[in-house]
C-alpha cells in the first residue's frame, strides 16, 4: 500500500465524517461515510461508535474490497458491510454516506418514497429517491448489515432505476443512504435529500400533490449533469 | 466602465450573496443576487456553481443591459436570463434575488400564492405573492431561463399586481425570486418572503384561513412605504 | 432628569432589544421593547427602523410618561402608543416587548389565543393567552398603535383576566406583546410565549385536545410566582 | 465525605447541565440533572432556578440519599423528589436527567407515548417510551414532585417496563425524564428521546403509522446493547 495515499484517503474520509455534524444531519455519533479507492484495493471509513468531537483522520479504519480491516485497528462502522455491497453493485460510487437526519430518515420510517416536487429535488436526483420495502427476519438473522445493501440494489434493480443518476435511497424503518462519485459528491447529496425530504413534506402540508412534469425534471437534471451540463464553471 | 464603480458594485454584489447563506436561505451554491446600474450600462451577477466559502467580490460577473458577459470573466449564474427579463419589465427594480428557501419553495412547489395572513407579511409585500403557472414544455426547451422570467412577468401583468408594491413571486415548482430598489431591499424581501412563508403554513396548520383586511393591510403597507410613510428614521 | 439614572435606563433597554434577535425572536428590525420608571417619569424604547448591528445604547428615546420623546433624539418605535396604554392600564408593569416570533405571531394570525396545554405554559401564564378581535377600520384609521393598546386593555377586562398573572397576549393579525415587572421578565415571558405557542402547535398536530387541569395549573404557577413560591433562590 | 470525589461529582453535573443549552433541549432555566453515588451516600444536583451562564460547579448542590441537602448550600432543582424516587426504584441508574424539550414535551401535552417507529428509536429504547396517566389532585397537593417519580415508577411496573431498557418516560402534561448508568448516558438519552420524538411526528405527518417489526427492534436494542453488542469500541 502507497502509505501518502492512504493517509489522504484518511484524511479525505476524516473531513467528510466531520461535515455531517457541521451541516446538522448528524448527532451524536450516528451517520458514517466511507470512500473506495479501487486501484489501491481500499476502503477507507469511520470507526464505530467514536464521538466526533474526539475523532481523528488517524483513527479511519483502512479495509480491503471485501470490507475485511487491515489488522491494528480500531473496529470500523458497522454499516460497512452496507457500504461494501453498494460498491460493488453500483458502478463509478466512490463514496457512501449514512445518515439518521430528521426528514429522511421520517420518509424511511412512514414507508415511502420522496417525490420530486420541485427542481431542487431535480437538481440533484433525476427522478424519486426510492424507498426499499421492510426486511425479513431470516434477513436481519442472517446479515443485517449485509442484507440492507443488498434490499437496496434490489430497489434499484426492481424498479430499474439508475444508481448514477439517483444518488440516494431511504431504508425502509431506518434511514437514508447517499452516494456519489466522490466524497464532496456524496456528503451534498446527503445534504440534498433530507433538504428536499424536508421541503416534500411542507409541499404536503400545504396541500400539494404533483410532482414536477418529466420535462422540468429532465432540464433541471440536465443543467447539472451530462454533456450537455451547462451549471457551474 | 468607470473602474471604481465596478468595483464598488462586485463588492456590493458579493456582500449580497454572502448574507443568503448567513440568513439561512441557501444551502450549497443554490442562490444568486444580481444588481443593476442603468447609467453605467451593467448588470453585475454571481457567478455559477462556485462554493460561498471559496468566493471572492473579484469573481462577480459583469455584464451589458442584455445580459451578455464581457469577456475574461467566470460563467455567471445559470440564472442569469430571468434577472435580465426582471430588469428590462418592472422599472425601478435595482436588484434581484433567487433562493430555494424552503418554505416559500414549498409554497411554489404546492402551486400556491402566500397569502397575507399577518401585519409581518403587510409590512413589506401589499397582498398576496403570486405563484405562476407552470412553464411548458415548449417553452422549456425554446429558453428556460428567460421564460421564468417572462412567466414571472405575464403573472403581475395578467394580475394587474404592482411589482413595486409586491416585490417578490414564486415560480410554480422551482422557488421564490424577490427585487428592490437595491442590494439591501431584496435581500431583505427575499428573508421576508420565506419568514412569512414558513408563518403562512403555521397558520394553517393552526386552523387559519382568514387573511388580513384590506384596511389592516394598507395600514401596515403604508406605515412603511410611500409619501405619508412614518417607520424608520 | 437624573442623568446617572437615564444612561442606565438607555443601557438596559439597548441589552432587552438585542436579546431578541439572539434568542431568534427577531429578523431585520422588527420587534421592541421599552421599559418605564414611574418616579423618574419617563419611557425608554427603542428608535424606529434602526438595525441591531447599528445600535447603540444612546440612541435609545426617552419620552415622558405620555409617550412624548424629549427633543434631540431619534423617532422611537412606531409601536410606543401600545406600550404607554399598557403602562398606563395595567398596573405593576415595568417593560413591555412586542415581536414577530414567528409561532406566537402564528397563532395571531390564526386568531386564536395561545391554550394551557402543559406545565411549560403554567410555569409562566396563569391561563390561555389571549387572542385580541380584530380592530375596526375606524380604530385603525384613528390612531392604529393606540387602538392596539385598547384592544389589548379590553380583551384582559372583558374577559377578566389579570394581566399581571397571564403576562401576554396576541394581537389579531399581528402578533404578539407581552411584559413583565422588569425587563429581565418580559423579555423571559416573550421567548415563553414563543416557545410555548410552537409547542402547543406540536400537540395539536399529535391529537392533544386537553388542556391541563386547573389544579396542576395552579401548583405549577403557584410554585413559581406569589408569597409561597419555592422554585428558585 | 470525600472531598476529592464531591468535587469531581459535582463538575460532572455541572457539565451534564450545560450540555442540555448546548444541545438545543433547554431554555432559560428549565432542566436538570443529577447524579447518585451509592457507595460516597450522595445525590448532586443543580441549584434551582440559577441561570445556566451564572452557574459554576460549587454550586451543585449535595444531598443525602433521602434528597435532604446538607447544609449551608444554593436550594437544589425543585424537582429533586422526583429523582430520588426514580434512583429509589429502578436499579442501576446513575443519572437522571428532566428537560422541557419540545418534542418530547408534546408528546407529553398531547398525552401520548412516543412510538417506536424507526431504527433511531430502536438504538436506545427497546420499545415505546411510556406515557404517565395525569396525576391526581390529591396526589399533586400532597407531594407534587414526589408523587411525579411515584407515576413514573407505577407506569414502568404496571406495564412491565424495564426501565433499564427503556430509559425514559413522558410525563402527562409536563415534560420527559431521562436516566441513564451515568451521566453521560442519561443527557444522550435525553438528546435521542426529544430526536425521536421530532421524527415520530414528523413520521406521522406523511401518513406513517406502523411501528417498526419486533425482530428489527430486537436487532438495533442488541446490537447497542447487552453481551452480544457489537456497535462502538
Amino acid at each position: 500500500m502507497d502509505e501518502k495515499r492512504i493517509a489522504e484517503l484518511k484524511q479525505a474520509v476524516y473531513e467528510a465524517n466531520m461535515a455531517l455534524p457541521e451541516a446538522g444531519l448528524v448527532k451524536l455519533t450516528w451517520g458514517n461515510v466511507s470512500t473506495i479507492d479501487r486501484d489501491e484495493g481500499v476502503i477507507v471509513i469511520k470507526p464505530s461508535g467514536v464521538p466526533y468531537a474526539e475523532m481523528a483522520p488517524s483513527q479511519m479504519v483502512v479495509t480491503d474490497l471485501e470490507g475485511k480491516p487491515f489488522s491494528g485497528q480500531l473496529k470500523p462502522s458497522s454499516d460497512l458491510a452496507t457500504h461494501v455491497i453498494l460498491y460493488q453493485n453500483f458502478e463509478g460510487v466512490g463514496a457512501v454516506v449514512h445518515t439518521h437526519s430528521k426528514w429522511a430518515a421520517s420518509f424511511a420510517q412512514a414507508g415511502r418514497p420522496v417525490p420530486a416536487y420541485g427542481t431542487t429535488h431535480a437538481d440533484a436526483f433525476y427522478g424519486e429517491v426510492p424507498c426499499t420495502r421492510q426486511l425479513t427476519e431470516a434477513e436481519i438473522t442472517r446479515d443485517y448489515e449485509g442484507e440492507t445493501g443488498n434490499v437496496i440494489v434490489e430497489t434499484f434493480r426492481g424498479n430499474q432505476v439508475d444508481a448514477a443518476a439517483v444518488p440516494g435511497v431511504v431504508v425502509r424503518g431506518h434511514g437514508p443512504f447517499s452516494w456519489g462519485e466522490d466524497l464532496k459528491q456524496a456528503v451534498e447529496n446527503s445534504i440534498i435529500l433530507d433538504e428536499v425530504a424536508h421541503m416534500a413534506l411542507l409541499t404536503e402540508l400545504l396541500g400539494g400533490k404533483e410532482t414536477i412534469p418529466d420535462y422540468l425534471l429532465d432540464k433541471h437534471y440536465y443543467r447539472k449533469h451530462g454533456a450537455n451540463a451547462y451549471y457551474g464553471q
